[in-house]
């Protein structure tokens, strides 16, 4: 079935209030468009929970901190269509910038100290355009549940202290990273990698394999962990790293001892491209001690 | 009828989709509470265009620049609900600080270039206070009306770009400020004036008037006209004036020269209590400029 596809607010609005009138639970989908497997993941669950599916695609200016990057990024509109139709999407929304900002803003989400570290630290502004543009289309849309992959951790993290700080009211779910059978984790970016930096790219979920294992195995260093795994990364000129951190899942803070589930995020240049992934990591029980006789 | 009185989200949520389900309309009219007729003119108007009115009642600590004004405001819940129940209110919301900042928050509202002059450029952060409880209570209650006063002229303008920036599907209704009959705006702060400290506070609104006939007499100049406002204030040690400014109505800015609408809005402090006050203003029709003969 062709989804409907919508540009303007209001017809979209109109949409939705008649799928609400006929007593279906709305879903939404927020994209950037070039859809792949881990978008097709999304659609799958709201599909499975939701009557009424809602993808929206807008390449969100406002969450680019260079122009460069928002001009490169992939538009691939009527390959999308064609992946919500087979995905069972009911309706699409694909505004124009000028439908979504039509004036000037004055008012912007500030995001606090959860976007100091990982990308908010080296995309300066970065959140305050996912920030603005979810509650938009949250506003817009007025879906019960929104849906958002976990590759994204901190913007996942980002938009659940959004619902929580505004008061919105929906169900922020979020869906596990799919993976290429090499590891690489799914990337609207992934298209801009030639042959040779694709296999190249691989380095970055081995790294973060990598320090899963050392804090598995019990290390509680976060220093040590992350140097053992920037040892994964193979010593090539395309390869930059931009960071490779661990945090607390929920406020993306550094930590400064292992001691619960962390989350290991790291950023990777190929070439003129950059990769982010992270995994979840648990420390495993403490080792056992043994208590020293006559203590 | 007495209003139902609710303290947390959850059971104010099923109230008002009650309301919705029965087919009604659902007005809101935020306050901080010591309610005055101007407020009551507030639920009037939500009253008629309304099924459903609610009223919350909160003094929002994030608005507040100063502790000493926050702890000063007045508190009176037990008057400001007879004053509900007299004017036909449905629901008063009267939220603790902890049910609307349960945690500390990651996201706020940025408020732009609007609160860079009047009463933005004096208290720090109001309007981000301002414009992220209003969020917060419009999520929270999902009004279809919202009612401001125009007293608060600035807020009332930062609100309507909240809501069209944001897409938050609202109407902003402003509503006349209510005066004593010796042209006093009615404020919860007049409560703290002392009889005497009442009389000096008239100067503030005979200013505005005063600035109000020249541009009515063609003066096209703010500064001239703010000059001669400011002679109608009182040389008295207990009044100060924190600003007299002529802006435009719609993104608050300095204007150069008056040639539509303005507003000419005050503040004053009488003693320790500060009062504001606006009047919107409009220049008469140029006079008619003879033209030299030969020209």
């Amino acid at each position: 079935m062709t989804p409907q596809v919508l540009t303007s607010v209001a017809p979209l609005r109109d949409r939705i209030d008649e799928a609400r009138r006929a007593g279906l639970e709305v879903g939404l989908v927020p994209t950037m468009g070039a859809l792949h497997a881990g978008h097709v993941r999304l659609i799958e669950e709201a599909r499975s929970a939701c009557g009424c599916v809602v993808v929206s695609i807008f390449v969100n200016p406002l969450q680019f901190d260079r122009t460069d990057d928002l001009d490169r990024y992939p538009r691939t509109l009527q390959a999308d269509l064609g992946m919500c139709a087979d995905a069972g999407v009911d309706v699409v929304f694909a505004p124009t910038v000028e439908e979504m900002y039509p004036t000037a803003a004055e008012c912007t989400v500030e995001v606090g100290r959860i976007a100091d570290h990982l990308c908010g630290r080296h995309r300066p502004g970065h959140f305050r355009g996912i920030a603005t543009i979810v509650l938009k289309l949250l506003q817009i849309v007025r879906p019960d549940r929104v849906y958002f992959g976990e590759k994204d951790a901190q913007q996942l993290a980002v938009i659940r202290h959004l619902v929580l700080d505004f008061n919105v009211p929906v169900h922020v779910e979020g869906v596990p990273t799919v993976r290429d059978i090499d590891g690489v984790a799914l990337s609207s970016r992934n298209e801009r990698l030639s042959p040779e930096e694709r296999v190249l790219a691989r380095s970055l979920h081995s790294a973060l394999s990598e320090a899963g294992r050392h804090i598995s195995a019990g290390e509680r260093d976060p220093g040590r962990v992350t140097a053992a795994a920037g040892l994964q990364l193979p010593q090539d000129g395309r390869l930059r790293l931009e960071y490779l951190e661990v945090v607390d899942p929920e406020h993306i803070q550094p930590v400064t001892q292992i001691e619960g589930p962390v989350l290991v995020a790291g950023a990777l240049w190929v070439g003129s491209t950059r990769l982010i992934d992270n995994l979840m990591c648990s420390p495993s029980a403490p080792p056992a001690v043994a208590t020293p006789p006559g203590n």
